[in-house]
């Protein structure tokens, strides 16, 4: 019961990533006291009800006796919102099991206050599944002070972008563009080069597969020097656009104080940058079953000049989307 | 019963691979009239005996009233060796199960024959798996009149096969280069360019793990103008080294008349030249799990100058191979 109630709460958590941000994306069901689920609820838009406030909504006084099964243990602190802890202990629930336990030692003992207050806590439910999904990217934050960097790669099996005449539309297929539209709906931001925004004057928003735009935008991050036009589709307000005039990735993180998970997407001079910074955690390489055999090159990163400083990887997934592959690699 | 013995048929088969050329890597087995394997025998290099004799040797006279399993129709021609489906009926067995009808003209005709006789002849038995697996280079052959061009590419994720300062060793992991090895003990040829031998002194040789030689070698074939060294490896006899002295693939396909599968090993110009003239049937891309992001490109085509040129394949499988994939795809 437990267990169905958290993978309940881990999926409702899920469509919070991103939107939450800087807030972790966190998933909450109520049980009434016979086990039934009356509310499920995640993190709202920053200023928004946490998630435990949302299910304590729709359970109603269904809660009281109830259980409350949490993938975040509840903060314990007032910040836009009231803490969650006081929440659950308002409503009367008599139980509250929770995944993650809080490294944020300014929001951390909710599990302590509560069970002061005789309510039973159990922590560590479906811990892994929610360290390695939906609280990936704010427990990264948390530990590391920046976001989580995700290097993407959308190339031929040669590693190519683009034709010696420049055509790079479509290296991959619909399935990946889908794949990769439907991700940017969870991420905070996206980082391109002056000399990609220059050469494709690119949207960067996420889409659904009918053209519409999702209701998160991720900003739009451009690292270098060059102005981009005055009507350049960056500028059409659609997401937020973060100029960063600089050629160091770090600015660009800097310049992204809030974000919890950003998404390097070239072109190969700033994937380069950003791995010679150290600053990837992650590559994604959507892989076309297509040679070039000539063209431009996938990532240039001018660090490298023997095979023994070569990025190394660890592989952790293989996906098939209709023809193409999507390579999913960790840097740790 | 059938079924079973088909299968004992194909792995005995598939250690034939390039041991039996030009001849097809039959596999046969040998049922006693109760159904009990009396014989295994698969086709032996050029002059050796064929597959059903190797087996008839073994039955002995178990063979009498006995069935026949073989991966492909038993020939009816008398060639270096006498015909098969003569040999099935001196040993008077009494039915005869194959998977594959025999293409070819001159060998054709032993089901005929076998049926002419009073034999219960039945064929297509596991037809596919035999034509996808141990006969699939030959039956290339038969159809096409060329043997099938297989492109090798070990690279990283980003498509490099060598970092600036020219460093190469290893790209890929030892479960990728046992894997090759293991492979090269069952092609006709490799073909490398001279800019490979001479950069690379290569040895070319199917070695096992230990470093031992396999039995079967597969030439070396070396595409280019420039002279090979007197004391280059390749030429200490281990195996054959064709030289071709030109700068057509074709050139190359026409040296080896006997061979039914050859690997294409590289280096760069001369993938891309098997790629321009049409003549890759299948890519085996070993991926390793890391981006040098600068260095020598897998691939050089000087035929594709925009993306709708690039050559497409078809996805056939994907294998890992410790840290590496393999990913295997087909131009057809
Ligand atoms: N298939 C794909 O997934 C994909 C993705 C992205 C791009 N692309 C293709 O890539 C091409 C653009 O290539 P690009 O190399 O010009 O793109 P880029 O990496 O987006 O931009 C390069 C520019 O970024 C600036 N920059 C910022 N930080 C830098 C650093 N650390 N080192 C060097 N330069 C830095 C420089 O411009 P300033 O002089 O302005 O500072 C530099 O010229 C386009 O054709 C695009 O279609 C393909
Ligand atoms: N990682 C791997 O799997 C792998 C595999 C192979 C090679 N490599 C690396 O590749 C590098 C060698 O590269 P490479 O490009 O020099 O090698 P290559 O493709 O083996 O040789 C190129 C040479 O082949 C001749 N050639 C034959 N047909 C040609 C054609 N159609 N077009 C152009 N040239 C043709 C030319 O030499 P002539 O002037 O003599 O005619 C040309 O210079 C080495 O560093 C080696 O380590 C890596």
């Amino acid at each position: 019961m437990i267990e169905q109630a958290m993978a309940t709460a881990l999926a409702a958590s899920a469509a919070a990533v991103g939107v939450s941000s800087p807030n972790p994306p966190v998933g909450a069901v109520i049980l009434d006291a016979d086990g039934t689920v009356v509310g499920v609820g995640r993190t709202q838009p920053v200023g928004g009800p946490h998630a435990e406030v949302m299910a304590l909504r729709e359970a109603g006084p269904a809660a009281r006796g109830g259980t409350a099964v949490v993938t975040l243990e509840p903060c314990n602190h007032t910040g836009r919102t009231g803490p969650c802890a006081q929440a659950l202990l308002d409503a009367g629930v008599a139980a509250v099991h929770y995944a993650v336990a809080d490294p944020n030692p300014q929001a951390a003992g909710g599990a302590a206050a509560l069970a002061a207050a005789g309510v039973t806590v159990v922590g560590g439910v479906a811990e892994q599944q929610a360290r390695r999904g939906p609280l990936r990217h704010w427990l990264f934050r948390q530990a590391q002070g920046r976001p989580l960097v995700t290097a993407k790669i959308a190339a031929t099996l040669d590693g190519r972008i683009a034709a010696p005449d420049g055509t790079s539309v479509w290296i991959t297929g619909p399935e990946s563009r889908a794949h990769a539209h439907a991700q940017r709906a969870h991420l905070d931001a996206l980082v391109i080069g002056t000399g990609t925004a220059l050469a494709d004057n690119p949207s960067l928003t996420a889409r659904r597969p009918d053209g519409t735009l999702h209701a998160h935008q991720p900003a739009r991050a451009v690292l270098g020097h060059r102005d981009l036009p005055a009507d350049a589709t960056l500028r059409d307000g659609a997401a937020p656009l973060v100029q960063v005039r600089s050629h160091d990735p770090r600015d660009v993180l800097a310049a992204l104080p809030d974000a919890l998970w950003i998404l390097v997407e070239g072109g190969p001079a700033v994937l380069g940058a950003f791995l010679a910074a150290g600053l990837v955690d992650e590559v994604q390489a959507y892989l076309a079953p297509t040679i070039l055999g000539d063209g431009r090159a996938a990532v240039l990163d001018s660090s490298v000049t023997t095979l023994a400083q070569a990025h190394h990887l660890r592989r952790e997934s293989i996906a098939v989307l209709g023809e193409d592959l999507l390579i999913t690699l960790s840097a740790h």
